[in-house]
């Protein structure tokens, strides 16, 4: 049920422009289709290959060049050099197709949320100590704890559970089921899916023997979770707090859902990670590094920034050089893949062959 | 604790057999042991290996052969070339006897629920614009939202969230703390686990070097979630909504806990997958699939029907021939994977060296 | 946001031993230092690097000297032959300062806790033939099922849904929006974290083509979740009700976050894992096995006591000595990785090759 405004609330495609401010330095041109005028109006977006004519499409690059061909969208979003001479749809032509995009989705996007009065359901739990701001909404059965500030247009959304002594940054949006323990703080315009937890003690346990042989005691967890700006975090993903200092989150990180981000990690600035990464605890990860997939991170390593892992990778030590780093066992039929696997379980062996071969070739028998 | 009944509530294997319709077209014929008959009360199902003489049990194959040989069960479901001579347990022939042991199990579980009354608990907040079928069950401190539709028979248990415009079908249960966004919509005798998010944001940033450099601009994620008829989310799995279109779940597929559905994908009916499986978006797997747990799926691939992939497989590319794929590292004591695992680094070195060995041998040394 | 206590809270060093009763066997000497006597109040904890001259450190090896050279700390717990002559700091010799640290680490978390009255909160829905000792705290929006039984001291905060039939014993603590399945029992002093789903159904189906063709039949689980004594539980882990008998988790047994264990599975006491484990159904693992993160057991193995598994090995068939276990894909620059994974795809060619190399050299060529 993709969204779609009724024909009365859609924009022409020139007021949708006009009330994005960045379109101006975006778009470098709109032109009119054969059938469809910048004055269409827009009510959605689609993909190309399945855009009705009252929707809006994009296009990246000349890999979708066929689609573009076929579409039946009353206007696209192109690179410059992709032009068609006389379409169909209009054409808006722009230096960063994805991004006109992006800003168009999410003004789509706005439009089409209900208004939410401000203010408590009257089934939410606060402590009377905790500062939320007036402009806040806070959903049915949320608890809030002591000490703890909600700033403005902050949104809990129903069944979460924010600790004592949080601190929540205006504009953020906490969907249902979250749970932030004691002294979590964030910063402003972030956005926590359903069934994210911050805070969870991190797994430290020192063994003791006084108890039982092979028994660990535990380490009580001291430090918090600190998350910057404009933080998004996946649905059931899930940080530590620090063992004795706060586990903290960059501004501008996104992380996606399943993630797991052990205790003392620190995430920089606009560092990105695909779903079910795991970052094991003490972890650095610098700015701008984007982490593929199932990638698994060993601990008290240190990434440095730029650096981009395929997914399904495990690193294991430091990285020190930005670039792209990878290790995945390639995949196949099941048959080939076990004569490869039984091969790789000797590949020590298969090395001293070679090596002997190489030795004196003649001795083989 | 397994379910057992007590002896007055139950049924002897005649009435038990009797009591589910299937079991005419399933069981070939029974026969009485030497010390249990089709008289014998059956209170519960245990393994042959464990079972007390007032349960049932059952064996699907000759390797359980000894077992069978020593089990105190008054009943036993067997395939045909299994019957023993006048064994001390009743013998019921089945051709299919996990099947029947299956339906034996839902008699069982069936029978052990508390009826619980339909109605709303006086917690639960519902829009009124809500559409609550009166046969339906809504537990304490659930949340459903605006223009939402629940069918007849529906569970929803305590702490479930469910947001605006969704649509639960008939006799689906959802148990305790799961989160619906707005607009997911699924079929009839869903079964959703315990903290199931069905819905939350794709994974969509597009970069917005405007913000800052490296920063991420969020695409807003337009479409919603549709799963179909008979599907069954084990806990804590989360399924994201589409970017412009629907994430589809086909009928009478089954996801096991912790798994992560990305924006876009289609799951094909009867598709079954382990647990921690990870799909990215925009990927698209066929029908009747076999997924192990653990396997990682890049994005915008697409399987064909009818394939199986190993647990902890990485698959990165499409597959479009219908049969079992495999790609995970053996593993082996410590100190013989560090030998391999140095040699695995260089392995194109070795290749290299074996050319030249198969090109010159008499160069070497 | 570490603890600090304020420095009206804060114990001499002297009096903070004397509170630790483990200290008097565990610590050797306490030295003064040339700037802090053994009468300093410690206002709290932190690393060597950054410890602050009211804070308490410690040291475990050598490889942490410089640091040690450098601390602002007022006290450090160090081995014995690590001892400086004359430093700032206060010296506690101790064998085991790892665990000095813990032990200490918990004074200050226990101190800093507000002391929660006994009780439920009014919010909560409590059947009334659920048995809550007196002394537990049942925090707001808790349901607790019929037949249930908490022991003294038990808190149960915010969110969290307890079924019907279940046992928690003593002290234990369930962290907010954790959700207990019918018929879950878990012993005294057990720490389940936020999101823990304890007793979802076990992933059981049976090839059942009476209802499509390729169609999966519900197995009923009947069996149940059994926790022994001091068990800690990491946030978002789940572990599924057993088939017919209980998923056992044995005494002491540490479980990080995102961990799966499936139906049937029994892990032995004092058995560690870190983040993002799977188990499959059916499988065994032993006392004092040590697993790292992300390790994946396939289902219906046995592993012996006293194993160590690596973190992202696979693990496929059982285990029977003692010992240290790994298969993990070495990572490294993308362009290496992808001469490597070409040769891995034709390993068993390559070994073809040597073999030929090594019977006949002279015909090659």
């Amino acid at each position: 049920m993709p969204v779609i405004l009724p024909p009365t609330k859609a924009p022409t495609l020139t007021e949708l422009l006009d009330d994005i401010a960045e379109s101006r330095a975006l778009v470098s041109s709109v032109l009119a289709g054969t059938k469809h005028s910048p004055d269409a109006r827009i009510r959605g977006i689609g993909p190309l290959r399945s855009a009705s004519a009252d929707e809006l499409s994009f296009v990246v690059s000349n890999k979708f060049k066929d689609e573009l061909a076929i579409t039946d969208a009353c206007a696209v979003i192109l690179p410059p050099g992709m032009q068609a001479i006389a379409p169909a749809y209009a054409q808006i032509v722009c230096d960063q197709p994805y991004l006109l995009y992006a800003l168009i989705a999410r003004w789509f996007d706005v439009k089409r949320q209900p208004t939410i009065q401000p203010g408590c359901h009257a089934s939410a739990v606060i402590d009377e100590t905790a500062n939320v701001d007036p402009t806040a909404v806070i959903g049915p059965h949320v608890v809030i704890g002591a000490h703890t500030t909600v700033g403005a247009h902050v949104h809990i959304l129903a069944g979460c559970v924010v600790g004592s002594n949080c601190e929540i940054g205006a504009n953020s949006i906490l969907y249902p089921n979250v749970t932030l323990y004691d002294n979590t703080r964030m910063g402003a315009r972030c956005i926590l899916h359903a069934g994210v937890v911050l805070g969870a003690d991190g797994f430290g346990f020192a063994p003791n023997p006084m108890l039982a042989k092979g028994a660990w005691g535990k380490i009580a967890q001291l430090g918090g979770v600190r998350i910057g700006d404009d933080v998004e975090i996946g649905a059931n993903t899930t940080i530590d707090r620090g063992a004795l200092e706060d586990t903290v989150i960059g501004n501008g990180v996104k992380l996606d859902n399943q993630i797991m981000v052990g205790h003392n990690c620190q995430i920089g600035d606009h560092t990105a990670m695909a779903a079910c990464v795991g970052v094991a605890g003490s972890t650095k990860i610098g700015k701008r590094c984007i982490i593929g997939g199932a990638a698994m991170f060993s601990g008290h390593i240190s990434i440095t920034d730029d650096v981009q892992i395929s997914g399904g990778t495990a690193i294991t030590s430091s990285i020190e050089t930005p670039g792209r780093y990878t290790g995945v066992m390639p995949s196949g039929p099941h048959a080939q893949w076990q004569r490869n696997a039984a091969v790789l379980g000797k590949l020590s062996d298969l090395r001293k062959r070679v090596r002997q071969l190489e030795r004196n070739p003649d001795e083989i028998e």
